[in-house]
C-alpha cells in the first residue's frame, strides 16, 4: 500500500498502540530512510550474500485449503497429498537407478496418452551419439515449417530416462504445431556434471548445421530449465550461435537451494515438498564435486548479458518460484526481454500437469512467445 | 520437471515404494490423463468456484531464515518481526480514524525524506472538489513534458489520509522524471463504497480536459491498485477515454480474499501477515452492504477487455501474489498486453520501501513500461 514506503518503519508506528519504535529489535536493525543508502546500480543478485545476523521467523502451523481459484481439474492435482517417498533418498548407486527407473514406469501411460491425444510421430534416433526423440504432430503450422524446438527434460539430473522424459516435449509438439526434438541426455548416478550439459551441446551443434538458430527456440522444466539457461552460458562460452528464444519453467538455477521459496514454500508445494527431499540429493549427487556456485551448474551465478529473449513460468506454491523470478529479475537487470507467468497455486514444474485447462493456457503463451521471437 | 506432467499421477507412482496408486485418496480425487477432459477455453477465474472436497494440508510449523538473495537493505525489512497490531481490528469508527490518524504519523518523516531526496515539489490542490496532490520532480524528462502520472494510493480504504498517501506517487515522481497527481480520494468509516472510486473518476474527468488519455498512466498499489483496475472498467462502462498504461501493485483485486496466497503465505507475508487482520476487516468497512463480488469493488470479476497495456507487480511473500497474478493471467486471457514482475522475498507492498535498491529497480521497470506505451 502507499504510505506502506514505510513497511517496516513507518507501517509499524501506524499500527502500534505501544509504542513500538525505539523499544524493537526492527528499529535497531531496520535502517533508517533518511541516512540508509541506495545502491545506483541493481543488486547483484548472483553473488552469495554473507549470512545474515536477523533472526529467522516462526512460522505456525495451519491448515491450507485447496484453491477455488483454479479449474476443478487443477484442483484435484494440487490438492494431493504429498508424494509417498519424497523424503525417501536412495542410499546407493543401485537405489538411484531403481528410483529412475521407477519414474519412467509411472509416467508410462501418460506418454501414452498425450501421443494419442495429439497423434503425435516419435522417432527414436541420435544426434553425435546422444539418443533423442524427434516429435512431429499430424500438421505443421506454416510459420513452422522452418522451424525446430529443443526440449531438455527434468527430473534431478536423474529421472525420466529414455521416452518418460519427452513427455514435455510432446505436450509442446501438439500445442505448439510444430517439430520438437527431445534430448535423452545422460545423467546421474552413472554420468555426473558435465556429463548432460555436454550431451545438450553436442546435439545443438548438430542442430546447427541443419537449422537456423533464430528459427530454433530451447524449453525445459526443472533441471531442464537449469539445463536451458546452463546451455546458453555454454554455448556464448563456445562462440556458438544462440536461439531464437528459450522458455525455461520452474528453473533449477541454483544448486546452493538459496532460494528464498526454498524454505517459504516448503510443505505448501506437494511435489518437491521441500528443500531436504530426493530432488536436493539428487541435484547434489550430479554435481559430483564440483563448486556449486559453477555457472554450468547454477546459471543464477553466470553472466545472462546476450541472452535470448526468454519466457519464465512458475506457480505461487513453487519451490523454485525463487528461482524462476530471480532468474527473470536478471535477465532483466541484463537488458534481455523476459517475461515471466506465474500460475495460481501450482506447486514445483505444475505447469505440466497433462489435460488441465491451466497447463493448455502456460503452453499456449510460451507457444506465442516463440512464435513472436523466433523467424519464419 | 518433464515427466513431471505426471505431478499427481505419474509422481506418485514414480517415487512411491508402497505401491501409493490404486489405495490412496488421491488416486480416487485425481482425473485419469487418459479421460479427464481440457477445457477448450482457459477458466473463467473471475466465477467463484464451487468448495472443493478436497481435505486441506497441514503445515508444519517451521522457521523461515532471512533470506541472502536480496540486496542487505532489504534484508533488514524482510526480516522485521510482524507489525505490532496487525490482528488489532478496530471495533468503532473512532478506532479507526485513530488508526488512520496514526498511519499518516507513522510515514511523516518517511514522507519528508522521500520529499528532500528527490528535491520534490508538492502542491495541495482540489479537481472536482476532491483534493489532491500535484507532484513536480526538478527536471522534468524530455519525454514526459506532456504526460502525466495518476497515482491512487493504498491502505485499505481506511490509512494514510493527506499527504501520507502520496509517497508511492513521490517515489514515482522522482524515478521517472514526470508529473504525478496523487488523489486524496474519500475514505472509510466515514464514506463507503463507491466513494474513493467516484472520487477517483471525478478526478480522471478532470485531467481528460487537460490531458491526452493516450499520455497519461494510473497507478497505485494494494487498496490503490484495485482502484487503477476498478477506475478502468468504471471508464469503460461509462465510455471515458482510458489510460495508456496502468501499473497496479500488489492489488486488492478479490474482496473475497480468496486467492490461495491469502492463506499458503500467511505468516509469511510480514507487512499484512493473515487475511484475518486489519486489513481484511477495512476492505469489508469499506464494502459496507454491497456484495464483494461487484467488480468495482473486486474487480478480479470483471471484463479486462479493452484494458490498456499493464505491468503488475508483487512479491515471492505477498499476502497479495495470488490476486497479482490472477489479475495477469485474466488481463492475458482478455488479449491485453500485460507483464508481471515478481521481487524475491518481498511481502505484500513492499516494492514501496524507500530507498533499497529493489525499489529503484521495480519502479525502473514501471517508468520503462510507461515510456514504452504512453504517447509523448
Amino acid at each position: 500500500m502507499s504510505g506502506f514506503p514505510f513497511t517496516a518503519l513507518g507501517w509499524f508506528g501506524a499500527i502500534s498502540r505501544r509504542g513500538f519504535l525505539g523499544t524493537s529489535l526492527a528499529a535497531t536493525l531496520v535502517p533508517s530512510a533518511v541516512t540508509a543508502e541506495e545502491s545506483v546500480t541493481a543488486p547483484d543478485a548472483s553473488s552469495p550474500q554473507p549470512k545474515s545476523v536477523l533472526p529467522p521467523r516462526n512460522i505456525p502451523s495451519r491448515e491450507l485449503p485447496v484453491p477455488k481459484t483454479v479449474s476443478p481439474q487443477l484442483q484435484a492435482f494440487i490438492g494431493a497429498p504429498y508424494p509417498v517417498g519424497w523424503n525417501d533418498i536412495p542410499q546407493d548407486t543401485t537405489a538411484w537407478k531403481q528410483l529412475a527407473l521407477q519414474s519412467a514406469a509411472a509416467v508410462a501411460s501418460d506418454i501414452t496418452a498425450i501421443k494419442e491425444k495429439f497423434r503425435l510421430q516419435v522417432e527414436k534416433t541420435t544426434m553425435a551419439g546422444v539418443p533423442v526423440f524427434v516429435i512431429t504432430p499430424p500438421e505443421i503450422a506454416p510459420n513452422n515449417r522452418n522451424r525446430l524446438l529443443v526440449h531438455i527434460h527434468g527430473g534431478g539430473f536423474v529421472l525420466f530416462p529414455g521416452e518418460a522424459g519427452a513427455g514435455e516435449g510432446m505436450l509442446m509438439a501438439g500445442y505448439s504445431k510444430c517439430r520438437v526434438v527431445s534430448i535423452d541426455y545422460r545423467m546421474a548416478p552413472d554420468y555426473l556434471f558435465p556429463a548432460a550439459l555436454d550431451d545438450v551441446t553436442a546435439v545443438w551443434r548438430v542442430l546447427l548445421a541443419s537449422y537456423e538458430p533464430s528459427k530454433m527456440a530451447i524449453f525445459g522444466t526443472s533441471a531442464g530449465g537449469g539445463l536451458t539457461l546452463s546451455t546458453i552460458l555454454r554455448a556464448k562460452s563456445q562462440g556458438l550461435p544462440l536461439p531464437g528464444a528459450i522458455a525455461p519453467a520452474s528453473p533449477t538455477t541454483d544448486l546452493t537451494w538459496s532460494g528464498d521459496t526454498v524454505m517459504a514454500n516448503a510443505y505448501l508445494d506437494n511435489v518437491l515438498v521441500s528443500g531436504n527431499g530426493w530432488a536436493h540429493a539428487a541435484t547434489t549427487l550430479y554435481a559430483g564435486t564440483h563448486d556449486l556456485t559453477n555457472p554450468e551448474l547454477s546459471p543464477i551465478f553466470g553472466d545472462f548479458s546476450g541472452f535470448p529473449p526468454a519466457i519464465l513460468t512458475s506457480g505461487t506454491r513453487d519451490l523454485s518460484l525463487s528461482d524462476t523470478v530471480r532468474t527473470h529479475r536478471k535477465l532483466r537487470q541484463a537488458g534481455v526481454h523476459a517475461v515471466l507467468q506465474v500460475f495460481e497455486g501450482e506447486s514445483h514444474a505444475q505447469l505440466l500437469t497433462p489435460f488441465v485447462p491451466e497447463t493448455k493456457e502456460a503452453f499456449d503463451e510460451i507457444v506465442g512467445f516463440f512464435d513472436t521471437h523466433l523467424k519464419i
